[in-house]
């Protein structure tokens, strides 16, 4: 099937999904960006996502580039002419295209907008589920305004790729007090052998995770202690369970951490049943 | 006049100059680049730019996208095209098109390589170096490897809007120690009371600037005392001169940090003559 993709304000062949060399997004990696959770063909969690957006355009001072109810049209859309049932929106806004020079331009200059969408095979997010991932440590090189969801993601790529090269799925990254911050593209969780249920707290430290965020009702729900707080990679190492939460990959369970087995080398029972409650507490748009 | 710009391979109409909304520039900042000056339509230190640019591009390992005669080739052509005799050229690569994934692509993907060429109002900058500039000074919020020569540049463009903001032309980052890195795209020096010229030395911490190497001959030549070493704001406040660097603006007299006035508020003499200076130094090709 052909794809499709929207760029500012057509829906092109996506060979031809183009942008200017001299768009910020590309020069200053001056924007930022959502993915979304498409299933049954609808957004999951569209209004988080897209207040979500809003935070990170305002902290960088960039303007909304359309309306939230045409945003949603135009990824609805997109989704519609991808046809996609089972996948994910991607959505990047950056601050425009202007003749290179650090600071911003005038006003006039209109913010680029991109999106696409694909299909995920949810069998093979399925398969792997039911094995669990490996995870590494890596240290957390990143700048300091990580709560902004940038395209600022050249360390999360050197970070994803570290854990490629040594069989892993995924990294996480150490801060300099020896503490998990959160996944490249992930956020990270552990069960102590307590039975506590941890994630770093959401400050300037970490990307506040759409479906990180989802996932708390779904712990209240279940009754499960949570602690919203820093945990050491010592603390990773011997936890009982662990997991990742990302919009593509929902409730990811882990079972190695950096060759460290955690619990008994297979999908814990916390991860498998919040992933099996994930969608109840998600809004489907 | 009809601008042109390189882009993989084809020289394109300037608005033309498009790239693919999954090149990984645009979507991970996975890319490096180099600005040269161009003086008399040759090119200023070619050699010194294109052997950083192997390095910044080892570090990522991001291939080579050609050899370097070739690329020399496409920079002179693009400044020919251009009719640049001053200005500069401009220079991106990036690990190419492919699928959105954090991880690097498969082998076969080709980095993408863009070339732009404008031309700079000597007389303008001239104009800018007689009277000084005013920089303010900013928290260092970057990521861990600014020495390498990345697109990765968000922080640094909010700290270059933050000095316009404040009626500076340059933001100067500081470190959790209260020493200057650099500036958000210039290298950061100072002379002392005591008549030294000093600069950081060239750690994980700042970017290797071609001018600042090129001006340590100068340094040299000069007999100047020379100190690489860290600084504090309260040094930089109190210095006898500043000045920055950087292959747009050369040697760029500083005459107030953070509104304190330096020396007599004027171009120092030390600035004055380095950047005088400064071409005989520096290699044409």
């Amino acid at each position: 099937m052909a794809r499709t993709a929207y760029v500012n304000g057509r829906y092109r062949p996506f060979a031809d999904a183009l942008i200017h060399v001299e768009d910020r997004g590309y020069q200053f990696a001056d924007g930022v960006y959502e993915v979304c959770e498409v299933k049954n063909g609808a957004i999951v969690d569209e209004r988080l996502h897209l207040e979500r957006l809003i935070r990170s355009l305002s902290e960088l001072k960039i303007p909304m580039p359309m309306g939230l109810a045409a945003l949603g049209v135009v990824l609805r859309e997109t989704i519609r002419r991808n046809r996609v049932e089972s996948g994910i929106v991607y959505l990047q806004v950056t601050r425009g295209v202007a003749r290179r020079d650090h600071a911003f331009p005038t006003p006039e200059v209109a913010p680029s907008v991109v999106v696409t969408a694909r299909r995920l095979d949810p069998a093979g997010n399925e398969a792997t589920a039911a094995k669990g991932i490996a995870v590494i440590t890596v240290p957390d090189t990143r700048w300091a305004r990580v709560d902004i969801k940038s395209v600022s993601l050249l360390p999360n790529v050197l970070a994803k790729q570290a854990a490629r090269e040594q069989g892993a799925r995924e990294a996480w990254f150490v801060d300099v007090a020896g503490n998990i911050t959160e996944g490249s593209s992930t956020n990270a969780w552990i069960v102590t052998p307590e039975g506590a249920l941890v994630t770093r707290q959401a400050d300037q430290g970490i990307l506040r995770g759409v479906t990180r965020t989802v996932l708390l009702d779904a712990v209240a729900a279940h009754q499960l202690r949570l602690e919203q707080r820093e945990f050491s990679v010592h603390e990773a190492h011997r936890a009982r369970e662990a997991f990742v939460t990302s919009a593509s990959q929902l409730v990811m369970p882990v079972v190695r951490i950096d060759g460290h087995t955690i619990g008994d080398g297979r999908p814990g029972p916390v991860a498998t049943a919040l992933r099996q409650a994930f969608h109840q507490f998600a809004e489907m748009s």
